[in-house]
């Protein structure tokens, strides 16, 4: 008898054969009759035991059954009598493997302190399933787009001598007799030296944030991609992200239908963002904030507010580019017909799930990126490994990086960052 | 013009195209023949430099060429006139982009620490991209092999409140007003309530030992795959790795014969390791090692030496299995024939790499793992999430964990392992 994945069964129909998981629920229609909501990690299907077809032995084992026990099911699948595109199983025999106690999770409401204390069993509802697996369809498109695009992985250390941006969001970590190491913030700066190997590498792991921000779109620790590619400017670094989101676009609607179902999201939004991206600079953004009423000067930074309003208008992603330098860091490049602004463009997404991807071409000139990280009292010794990049061979390259979780949140339609990454880590919180 | 990578060169040949790259090294053959190494990212090239051909000018461009200089080649490729499979580049003009002064890494032996010290330029070597190639493809080959067997990607947090196993090697982290942080060392613990949601689950990221160790084959961060899976136990687990490794070393063939030609890798003996596995228990390999003279017990473990003297009469990597449990971790489930030892294996590749996998059923019966955990004196309210597992739902179930950079030292045949990472840390070296 063939052991067969739940997301295989359409496979199976009518022979008998063997699950392996987790009663999900079961409800009682009658003495003779029961219904099991039964998982097992690939999906979900809701077995029938009927006292007359499976015997009095057998159906008194079913009886024994609580919420999340484990156990294999014998059986036949076949079509749902109603149902389009859904199966039914109907029981002959089960093995138990383990009877569970009362769960604690229970279908009332509970907060989303008791909810994140038990996130090792509240990974298990279907909604948590679902956005994990979201989670891994992104990953996996991301990797195959850049794979696609001549990108080699190529990771960035963790633990790192100084800060990349910024000093007051850091984790410290004591390092032998080195000193103090930092938790990472972002790869970027060593996927430069990657590309003078390479020509494009990325990288792919968590960084971390020491914020004492408590909002929904907000993790100390969380993943990041960065990207970077050698001989590539401003234009062609947005063309690239936009292929890449776009393809993460197409793969979760291509496999994720019944987990955007479950989340009850609204594919149509996903599928009308899959067109070409929209484009406006930093000035004409402000001038269109200002038209909705906002007060806000011309070398302002955007908050979530200002984001949401500069994409309710439409579906699709937005670049803003061109941005004020004074509010840029110091590695973007100035744009050659107005020195005042940078090439660097933000994503914004649809639907109010904020910036997901910031990117800029680099400053490739010794003297001027010198220059400006003198005007920023950036203590040089620490990056002149990064300065020997515009010395030897140095070329215009652009890079970006792609903040994992939102756009885990984006797909999914998740309002809480905190449910798209499976052991979140916040100001408050550090377990499990 | 068309711009063209060099690894697709074969399929532009005769055409005029453009290449964009840098200098890898030059030769004067004559006042009038130039031969440059030239290189992108892709693949290397010799380019051939001819005054009569060029002219004048271009010529004289090229004679300002320096080791490490960026340029754009524009001209024909070609067959190499007497090499099998390589080609040469007929140059007709350049474009400068950027002329390096002297380069800090001459031909003249280096020291490691000098070389470490110029690893953001040292990783442009021939030897340096050849292995962080090959690391690309290791990398990907575990992605694609994993999501061949139903695996989906479950990050696990590298931030965590209590060690995963032993105490004395971690960094630790102030936290806000959690406490202390510590950086994982291996995120199996938190893959088990993955395979409750998901069925089967990896993660793949860095983790953190602060051993003092200075071993060749030891890093304070490093990259490690760990798999769990639901319903698999310790056969099935070793049957999981074998594939596993196996599809690696075949993509590693497919992708990095020049790679592997660059490091002077014997590609035979990767292929003889493409073969079934070896297996023996762990009291055979002690009753193996006291014929082979060493001095050592059956509850001893095992060090590098006893692992090269295990593996050094075979090219095929062997599964050691059924290890005392004394030895082993809490968490490895008792082998029912024989409760002294563990349903774990280790797997020791050939040519003296070393331990690469080490893996196990788990215990999945909660009393017993009880009982086991006190023994160790754990802080049992620690896990607590993780004796749930057992409580609502266990099921058998088995996983493993592989240190990556020791995959790549052994497809790469490189001695040191801190050359197969972007950026090494060691107990002495954080930077750059």
């Amino acid at each position: 008898m063939k052991t067969v994945l739940l997301k295989d069964v359409s496979l199976h129909l009518g022979e008998k054969i063997k699950l392996q998981g987790w009663v999900r629920n079961y409800r009682k229609a009658s003495s003779k009759l029961r219904f099991v909501i039964f998982r097992d990690g690939t999906g979900f299907i809701q077995a029938v035991a009927s006292k007359p077809d499976m015997g009095e032995e057998n159906f008194e084992k079913v009886k024994l059954l609580t919420i999340e026990s484990s156990l294999e099911m014998i059986g036949t699948a076949q079509k749902h009598p109603s149902r389009e595109n859904e199966y039914e199983f109907l029981l002959e025999d089960i093995n138990i493997i383990n009877i569970a106690p009362e769960y604690p999770i229970s279908k009332k409401e509970h907060g989303p302190e008791f909810l994140l204390n038990m996130r090792h069993l509240w990974l298990r509802a279907p909604r948590q399933n679902a956005i994990m697996k979201i989670r891994h369809t992104c990953y996996y498109a991301v990797m195959e787009y850049l794979e696609s695009q001549n990108f080699y992985r190529f990771d960035s250390p963790i633990l790192t001598p100084t800060a990349c941006e910024g000093t007051t969001t850091l984790f410290e970590v004591p390092y032998f007799d080195e000193g103090s190491a930092y938790l990472s913030q972002s790869g970027q700066l060593y996927l430069e030296p990657g590309i003078m190997s390479l020509g494009r590498v990325y990288d792919f792991g968590p960084v971390f944030r020491a914020e004492k921000s408590k909002t929904r779109k907000h993790l100390t620790e969380f993943w990041m991609m960065d990207a970077e590619a050698a001989f590539v400017e401003h234009e062609e670094n947005m063309q690239i992200q936009e292929g890449l989101i776009r393809h993460i676009i197409r793969k979760v609607i291509e496999k994720n239908l019944t987990e955007l179902e479950v989340l009850e999201r609204d594919v149509e939004k996903l599928k009308k963002a899959d067109a070409p991206f929209r484009k406006i600079t930093h000035r004409q953004a402000i001038d269109l904030l200002k038209e909705k009423g906002f007060e806000i000067g011309y070398e302002d930074d955007f908050g979530a507010q200002e984001e949401v309003a500069l994409t309710e208008d439409s579906d699709i992603p937005l670049f803003i580019e061109k941005w004020p330098k004074q509010i840029k860091a110091f590695y973007m490049k100035l744009d050659s017909e107005n020195p005042d602004v940078v090439l660097g463009a933000d994503l914004i997404s649809p639907e109010g799930f904020g910036e997901i991807i910031g990117g800029s071409q680099r400053e490739d000139d010794y003297d001027l990126l010198l220059e400006r990280m003198k005007r920023d009292n950036m203590p040089l010794e620490e990056y002149e490994w990064y300065l020997d990049l515009r010395k030897y061979g140095s070329v215009p390259h652009s890079g970006f990086g792609i903040g994992f979780e939102r756009i885990v949140a984006w797909m999914s339609g998740t309002h809480h960052i905190r449910e798209c990454i499976p052991f979140p880590r916040m100001i408050n919180r550090l377990k499990p």
